[in-house]
C-alpha cells in the first residue's frame, strides 16, 4: 500500500510524468521546425528547466528576474524575460545580460522604449528587445490594430541601441475557453494576429519579424505549431485540475499533488479537515467557469485515484472537506490535485521527487522577486 | 514626495501602526484580565512576536509546528499549537515540547486522543491538551451540545498522560458578517458557547475550565474581553482591507501594504498592469460577500491615499487595475493594501520595515510547515 513519510503539507512531483509531458512539447515544436523557450514560471526549479530541454541548460523563458538571475547561475544562457519590463529595473537586466549570451526584455509602450534607448545611451550598453503585442486577451501587449503599434514596433527594429527579437504574445484567453474546440479557435487567432501583423511592419519595411507564441491550453491541443517561429509553454510540465478540464490533458498528465493528512473528521456534518489550507493550494478557483463550485482542487487517495470529495473552503492552514459520508478516520493521507500547479508549485519551498510513488530526491524552487 | 527605492513587488510594514494595533489589543486583554496569547500567524516574525508583548517573548499561539520551532529558538517558551494535532506530528511535538515551558495541542476526536494516550505511554511522556469547540463556525472542534463532546472532554481531564489544558474555539464566522453589528452577534456567541459548555463538564465533575477564544473580528469590536479566560487574536497586528470592509478597524490601522510598479498603460482599453501578481498579493477575494467584485486588494498612492482604481484579476505576476481613465505612466509606483494580509504576508520571504514611510530594517518571516 502507498504511504508517504513526510511531513503534511507536502508538495509531490512525479518525475516520469513530468519527463512524458516534456518529451511530448518538445517533440512536438522539433517536427513542427520551431524554436522552444519553455517557461520555467510553473516550476522554477533548475532541475526540471533541464528536463524540458532533455538535459541541457538551452533557451528558457521567465517571469521575474529572480528567476532569470537563478537559472543564469545554474548554466542556462538564453532567456527570455517575459513580463513587460519596468524601467527600474534596466540596471538589474543589464548586469545579468553581461553575464550571460542573451537576457530578452518585453516592451509594450512608447514610455518603456525611450527609458530603455535613455539607460543605454547612458551606458553605453544594447538591449535585446521583444514588442509584446495583445492577440485577444487584454492584458498586456500593444494593440496590433492600432498605428502607433506600428510605430513603436518601427522605432525598435530602427534602433541602434537595440537588438529588435521580434514579436511575442501571450493567448491568456485559452484560460477562459471551456474544451478543446474554443482553445483551438484562441490557438488560430494567437498565430494569425503576429502573423498579419508582421506582414504589416513588413510593408513598412521591417524585414523578417520572428513570432514567439504562447500558451500551455493553445500549444497542448494542436497538433503542430504553425505560423511562429517560436514557442513558450510552461504550465506544461506540471498540468493540474484546471488544464485536464478544458481539455489541455487528461488527469494522468497532471504531475504534482500535494499530499496532506486528515485532522478532523466531522460525520454529523459530513466533513473532514485536511492540513492543506490556503497557503499550501493557493485559493485559485479552478475551472469554475466550466464547472461551477468545482472547489479547490480534487481529492485523491494515494494513488491518485479520485475520490467524492469537495474541498469547499480554504483557511490559512486547514481545508475544509464536504463529502456525503465523512467516514474517514484522522491521520488518513489523501493526496490533492491543484487546481492551479503555478500557484500551488510557489507556495512550497521544496518539492519531493517521486519515482513509481517513492520521494527519490528534493528539488529546490526559486523564489521571491 | 515619498518614493521607494526598492524591487517591486515589496512588502511593506509600518512599525509604528504594527506597534500601536499591538498596544490596543494588549491594553485591552490586560484591563479585561484575561490572558493574552495572540496568533503569530500573520505575520511569522519573532521581531513582531515581541511587539505583541511590548518586548518580551510571552505566550504565542502559532498554527504550524514550523512557526512553533523557529518562535522557540529565538526564546518563546509557551507556545499553543492551534491546528486539530496530525497523530503523525506528536513525535515533533515532543521533540519540541521538551525543549520549552509548554506546547499546547488540540484534540476535537477521540482517534487523536487514543493516539496521544498511546505514544505518551509507549514513550513516558505527557502532553498539554485543549479541547477544540465548534462555537458555529463548523471547521473543526466538538459539536458542545453532543453528549460525545462531554465524554471527550471527560476523558481529556483524567487521563494521567494528558494535562487538560481547557477549551479552545474560534469564531471564524464572524469574517462572514457585514458589520460591527454582526460581528458582536458572533462574538457573543463565542463567549457564551465555550461558558455553557464548561457549566455542563462542572455538572460532571471537572472542575475549573479554562476558555481560550479568538478571532480578530470579535475581539476588535468589543470594548472588553468578558466569559472567557485567555484570547487568542492574530490578524490585528497587520488588519487589512477585509476588516477594514467588516468595522473591525479603520483603513489607518491597516498596517501593510505591497508596493508595485506600473508595467503596462493602456489608456485605450482604460487598463493597467502592475507587477504585484496573484504570487505576491494571494487570490483571496477579499470582503465580496459586503462588496461583490471587491477586486484583489486597495489601490493607493505611495502615500497611502485610496485611488479609484479596481484590481480586476490577477496572474502570477501581473495584476489588472480597471479605471476609468488609465493616464498613469508606465514606472509609477503603487501601493495595495491586501484583502488578507496573512496570506499576503505569507507570499514574501521578507519584510521591508517603515517608519515615517523610510525604510528602516528587513524581517523575515518564517515559512514552511
Amino acid at each position: 500500500m502507498t504511504s508517504f513519510d513526510l511531513t503534511t503539507p507536502a508538495f509531490l512531483v512525479d518525475r516520469s510524468i513530468v519527463a512524458r509531458n516534456c518529451a511530448r512539447m518538445r517533440g512536438k515544436a522539433r517536427e513542427s521546425g520551431v524554436a522552444f523557450r519553455p517557461h520555467v514560471k510553473t516550476h522554477k526549479s533548475v532541475e526540471i528547466g533541464r528536463m524540458q530541454h532533455d538535459g541541457s541548460a538551452s533557451a528558457i523563458t521567465v517571469s521575474t528576474l529572480a528567476e532569470a538571475e537563478a537559472f543564469a547561475a545554474d548554466g542556462f544562457r538564453d532567456i527570455t524575460y517575459a513580463v513587460p519590463i519596468a524601467p527600474a529595473k534596466l540596471p538589474r537586466v543589464a548586469a545579468l545580460q553581461s553575464t550571460i549570451d542573451r537576457l530578452n526584455i518585453l516592451v509594450d509602450s512608447e514610455l518603456a522604449y525611450l527609458a530603455i534607448e535613455a539607460y543605454a545611451a547612458a551606458h553605453d550598453v544594447t538591449f535585446d528587445v521583444f514588442l509584446k503585442v495583445d492577440c485577444g486577451y487584454h492584458r498586456a501587449g500593444v494593440d496590433p490594430e492600432n498605428p502607433d503599434s506600428v510605430r513603436l514596433a518601427m522605432q525598435l527594429g530602427r534602433s541602434e541601441r537595440i537588438r529588435f527579437q521580434g514579436l511575442l504574445t501571450h493567448a491568456g484567453h485559452s484560460y477562459h475557453a471551456r474544451d478543446r474546440e474554443e482553445v483551438r479557435r484562441v490557438a488560430a487567432e494567437e498565430s494569425a494576429c503576429l502573423s498579419r501583423f508582421r506582414a504589416l511592419l513588413a510593408t513598412e519595411g521591417l524585414g523578417e519579424t520572428r513570432r514567439s507564441i504562447g500558451s500551455t491550453p493553445t500549444l497542448a491541443v494542436v497538433d503542430r505549431f504553425d505560423e511562429c517561429d517560436e514557442v513558450r509553454p510552461g504550465n506544461y510540465v506540471f498540468f493540474d485540475a484546471f488544464q485536464a478540464t478544458i481539455g489541455s490533458c487528461t488527469l494522468d498528465d497532471v504531475a504534482v499533488s500535494v499530499l496532506t493528512t486528515v485532522v478532523g473528521s466531522y460525520p454529523e456534518r459530513n466533513t473532514l479537515i485536511v492540513d492543506a489550507g490556503a497557503l499550501a493550494l493557493s485559493k485559485d478557483l479552478g475551472p469554475d467557469h466550466v464547472l461551477p463550485q468545482f472547489g479547490y482542487g480534487i481529492v485523491c487517495d494515494l494513488d491518485l485515484r479520485p475520490l467524492p470529495m469537495r474541498i469547499a473552503a480554504l483557511s490559512q492552514e486547514h481545508g475544509r472537506i464536504e463529502m456525503s459520508h465523512a467516514n474517514v478516520p484522522v491521520g488518513t493521507q489523501l493526496r490533492i490535485l491543484p487546481n492551479h500547479s503555478c500557484l500551488t508549485a510557489a507556495m512550497f519551498d521544496r518539492y519531493h521527487i517521486l519515482d513509481e510513488n517513492r520521494v527519490v530526491d528534493e528539488w529546490k524552487p526559486v523564489r521571491g522577486w
